[in-house]
């Protein structure tokens, strides 16, 4: 498949955002959504990660949302503590529970050209309640009749990991409509118009029992409440997206059917986007798959990074025949890559 | 709590049921939605579990829904096959999947007296897609409008742990109204009547990353799909109800608000029923909750078994002053007891 990155990838990286206040330090910025305004300007909707600052190499400091003081705390751990495992930098377990060494929100970013963005002083979503104690990440934005709806993975040691809805019009004030899929289920991207009368949304549940994580389709009137699950595509044993799949981008409605690029990984987790053709009609019947990857890892910024070998992806614009691809790199970064669309169809078997 | 056990407690057990068909048997049969007829008679919906019979010592036999062949298959597997871990009667574990050993289906009894049941001699709903590969457990009953909407927990080793809904009017012909839940979510009770104009349901999702188990409460104004859901109830560290909870019987409303019995384990995997108390109008809300266990394993049928010192509900009869409660004996059999609701209300605070 022929990549066309953007010579100077990254496009934005951490040192790009400013913390959301004095004592935080931005550590990464990556899975964006993104959407074209009226105006002609690209918006992303950014993940930015953070992590409180701290001089003492003997605490931990770990960021959280705490639903009892309804505001978010710093809580300070003993890194000799031997009762407490850090072997792992993302994050602190404790014997009483798991914490995330950071805490993501979400953060507006505009630009004229789609490459070089201005990002906001402030967030514009930052977590709030308990289903998001520990942060909010991944956002995709579907726009519908002139309100951009956006979805975003709610991650809680208390709830799991969620998927929650907001919307706004203007991209200053933001509706929260709750929860929509239960936990564990993210990857959610809801198609940008209903068919046959019914909106749709691809997902992502993991099953605790049976290890299952794959693509599954439902529907909805509302778009707040959800049924009607379906498996919609499975990963494939013994390629590139043998042990998970989930959508990335919204779909995108062309005249061969509804063009979902999708994200999976294998068993060294390795993270790859690929492209999947769903009926136009029937969005639960896939019609072609790619057999390889559409993106894979290779430069240095993705292959190295908070989490390595890493191409992951909340949303395209699929403009001038091309899939316009903003993607989180190696966990790390946002990277920037056009595909033309003819070389995608050429290879949907 | 003073709980009066029928005294020729097991009133079903697997030598009462009838198998599906001839080269199955039934080993066993236990947790049950329960409801009353116009006619008066009590109508239990029986999870009836079986095996394929094997006389030959060296094989396993698995029966499971094949989705491509579309019907119910019966796979053979080598018991000195030491890749094939049997180490747990309830699976058979090859390198490929894990399957059930046994595979369970639904079945009608019905009952004058609420104690002496006549049993189908077939099965009333049987597993017949991918999503019920490994059985249908567990179903819930609840009565709106005429119609008896029943939802039950789907096993399929490709599509996790889901709950289905179906419908009848007449307990002759049931209607499938597909997924309503995506994995592992079960253990729901759908409310029995609307609460300011919008439907209800518990439920409980497991999360894979979190190892959450807890009560969730979720809204819907179809009974497909359901939406802002929300945390209910967690498990309680320390208490009989420490590692999971999940609703049992469908919610009944008194004068002080929804009366739930639920069930719940502790790190011993002993399984007891409970009961809380939920706002009237806001189901959400827990109003009171009670400290001790409602039942717990006592008798030797409901100690040993299939799985043993389990307790667990799948509905109850609310009538004449008492909670009539029908339950799964160590998943094994179905166990009768009353409580006086009088000592419910006095035990919870």
């Amino acid at each position: 498949m022929k990549v066309a990155r953007y010579a100077q990838n990254p496009i934005i990286t951490a040192k790009d955002v400013k913390p959301s206040r004095p004592d935080f330090e931005v550590i990464y910025t990556m899975n964006c959504g993104v959407t074209r305004l009226d105006n002609d300007e690209v918006l992303l909707f950014l993940r930015v990660a953070e992590i409180a600052k701290c001089d003492d190499d003997s605490i931990a400091k770990v960021p959280y949302w705490c639903e009892e003081q309804k505001k978010l705390i710093v809580r300070e751990f003993d890194r000799n503590d031997s009762a407490i495992d850090y072997s792992d930098s993302r994050f602190v377990r404790t014997p009483e529970r798991t914490f995330l060494s950071s805490i993501s929100h979400l953060r507006i970013a505009r630009s004229k050209d789609g490459i070089h963005f201005e990002i906001e002083e402030a967030p514009a979503m930052f977590p709030c309640n308990e289903y998001e104690q520990y942060g909010i990440e991944d956002p995709r934005i579907t726009k519908i009749d002139g309100t951009y709806w956006i979805n975003y993975s709610a991650c809680s040691a208390i709830t799991g990991v969620t998927t929650c809805l907001a919307s706004t019009k203007d991209w200053k004030d933001f509706t929260r409509h709750g929860v929509i899929f239960t936990p564990d289920n993210k990857d959610i991207c809801i198609f940008p118009e209903k068919i046959d009368g019914k909106y749709y949304a691809f997902n992502r549940p993991a099953s605790a029992e049976y290890e299952t994580r794959d693509m599954w389709i439902s529907e909805s009137s509302d778009l707040i409440g959800w049924g009607n699950h379906r498996l919609a595509m499975k990963s494939r044993p013994g390629k590139w997206d043998e042990t998970r799949v989930g959508c990335s981008a919204v779909p995108y409605l062309t005249d061969k059917g509804w063009l979902e690029i999708y994200h999976g990984s294998n068993r060294d987790d390795r993270y790859c986007l690929g492209s999947a053709l769903f009926d136009k009609d029937k969005p639960w019947k896939v019609i072609a798959r790619m057999d390889e990857e559409l993106i894979k890892p290779e430069t240095p910024y993705e292959l190295n990074g908070f989490y390595g070998n890493v191409i992951f992806n909340c949303g395209a614009l699929f403009e001038d025949g091309k899939a316009k691809i903003y993607y989180g790199a190696a966990d790390t970064c946002v990277g920037y890559a056009e595909v033309e669309l003819k070389d995608i169809f050429d290879a949907l078997k």
